[in-house]
């Protein structure tokens, strides 16, 4: 079945009579296919296939997930309802280990079932809840975009790492975000995207999406990243994050450490560009796993056998890196700029007393 | 027609019955076949597809081409047959661009039949000639691997990039070569290989070859490098060059550069292996050519388009790392280190002396 668009950017999921619907990325860039989920269990192996990835777009893959759990569930009783929801809540957690938007999409979702009484109260708001969060992440997305957008020069060359555009959100995008925010201001820019072995979301994804957007983008091996900013090819990069800790360090997709590096040792601006929502503020480093993905995703490329028999492989998909490489990250409330712990503690503690605020007074301020 | 191996290292090209044989790399590492090419345009055709590869390899290639051409040649006299030559010469020469190793290859044949006035005598001695450089080039790297090994201590992993192993040369390797001298001189050795995009020769020949002489390899995506130095999982680096200026500017496949800063920034030797026949002490920066290669290497990988249509794509096959990088240049002569303008002079000036005083004494020095 073939995606219909809403609008000028592609919707990577959305939740259409009670199933989800999203692009299957596997199928990228030669096909654009939509596929529907009817259960959280294929919901799951969408997540686990990489069918939809990016920390945002899963995290509300996971929450539509749960809320299909919920509707779909035949329990009787409260109690066997929220039983049925904390088995999908594992379920979908397990999926992938290092974004921390699913957890939080999940927890939404289970916070916004124990407000209800009666099942059927769980069902509506939990699809509404889910519903809610994707149109929520369009909004940030395009807030985001805009504080971001102000960093970019008219004319500037800036350099992305795997996919965080339309495709690892529900649209729009975090750091492409920033991007089709600047095109939209009428400044003028170009981006470089970066192959991104081994899933090579930079090619599949990013190009594709630039392409299909009409926005200037050329596409380099992920060797070409020093000599590309040893030539002055380079004026800013811009990378989006699957989490983020008080501290200011962030896993993103392999490669973002030493694309970071790189941008330091040549000075050229490092951002990140992600949600309030990937940000974790209880875990250390010592907590976060790194994900080690199959080893087939570096043996072939298609039907292509590009390793031999017999060779070890080391396929970790995230890496950390440290604020120091990072010149600002950009979120739907600002950008943030060292020392990172405590800045990101001010608006995280503002950010609370807002909502305290705003449940007392039953308006925002 | 399968391979035959005289002895436990691959040979990636020889001459047999006024042929030249040479093992097909694109093929690898699912086949490995040998190619016969019975006229120089066949071996130009080789090199410039990448059958075969690396810069000692396409050296030794160019020579048996140009001795190919003598050989075959119908011509009558000496200055018909200089001239086929000089046609000859020019193809070969224009196969790429990059690698000093081809012109000194064939400047080495035309010198050598420059040295004699029959027809007969040039055509037996410039095949003498391409297969003495053969046999010489295995001669080098087995030195130059022994004085590479005391840089490396029992136990080190190493990290290499692309291939500049047998495949690269005759046989047995610069980069590789000290890799296989260590582990013969019974030291623990394992080698990280990068994958090195778009190409592949990291997966498709050093883990192949590697592999092939039981030495332990991982392979990685080249996004993971940073990763790995920041996890203290690299020891050494130690990669081949396709060039090296009097300065100690090195040219080598696009990659090698942030390898090499990445090294630097995480206190890691830096190491360049690469016999003398690799350097250029006449031309500057200005004056070299980075190949581009074709846009098909990054869109498609076998018959799987990776990119979208319509993507502008850079693909530079080298990239250019400064001297201040690297901590020594592994050479057939031994280790040389920083000041490299200055040591390389006294290296190259003494190499000239030994070869005037064995000219003049009739014996080596």
């Amino acid at each position: 079945m073939k995606h219909k668009r809403s609008s000028t950017y592609l919707t990577t999921i959305s939740w259409e009579n009670d199933c989800v619907k999203l692009i299957d990325q596997t199928k990228l860039p030669e096909d654009l296919e939509v596929i529907t989920c009817s259960t959280y269990l294929e919901v799951a192996e969408a997540i686990k296939r990489l069918a939809i990835r990016g920390a945002p777009a899963i995290g509300v893959a996971a929450a539509m997930g749960l809320a299909l759990c919920a509707v779909k569930s035949s329990s009787s009783t409260k109690s066997k309802l929220m039983n049925d929801l904390k088995t999908a809540y594992q379920v979908l957690l397990e999926t992938r280990p290092t974004a921390i938007n699913l957890k939080w999409g999940l927890d939404m979702i289970i916070d916004e079932a124990l407000k209800y009484d009666t099942i059927e109260e769980i069902k509506r708001n939990t699809v509404l809840c889910a519903i809610k969060m994707s149109e929520e992440d369009i909004a940030t997305n395009k807030k985001l975009g805009r504080f971001g957008s102000y960093l970019i020069n008219d004319g500037d060359v800036v350099m992305t790492h795997c996919n965080a555009g339309a495709l690892a959100t529900v649209s729009y995008g975090t750091a492409l975000g920033v991007i089709r925010s600047v095109k939209e201001s009428g400044k003028k820019i170009s981006v470089i995207a970066t192959e991104t072995r081994p899933v090579m979301q930079g090619s599949r994804l990013t190009a594709f999406e630039l392409v299909h957007d009409d926005i200037d983008v050329s596409l380099i091996p992920d060797t070409a990243v020093g000599h590309l900013m040893a030539n002055k090819m380079i004026d800013k990069v811009i990378v989006g994050a699957d989490r983020i800790l008080r501290t200011g360090h962030v896993y993103n997709k392999i490669g973002t450490y030493q694309v970071a590096l790189l941008s330091k040792s040549h000075g050229i601006p490092f951002y990140v560009a992600a949600p309030l929502s990937t940000f974790d503020l209880k875990n250390n480093i010592s907590d976060i796993v790194i994900e080690e993905r199959s080893v087939e995703e570096v043996i072939k490329i298609g039907d292509k056998r590009i390793a031999p028999t017999g060779v070890r492989i080391f396929n970790p998909a995230f890496d950390l890196t440290p604020p120091e490489l990072i010149a600002g990250i950009i979120t739907e409330k600002g950008v943030i700029t060292a020392p990172y712990e405590r800045n990101l503690t001010n608006l995280f503690n503002n950010e609370i007393k807002q909502t305290v605020s705003t449940h007392h007074s039953g308006k925002k301020i």
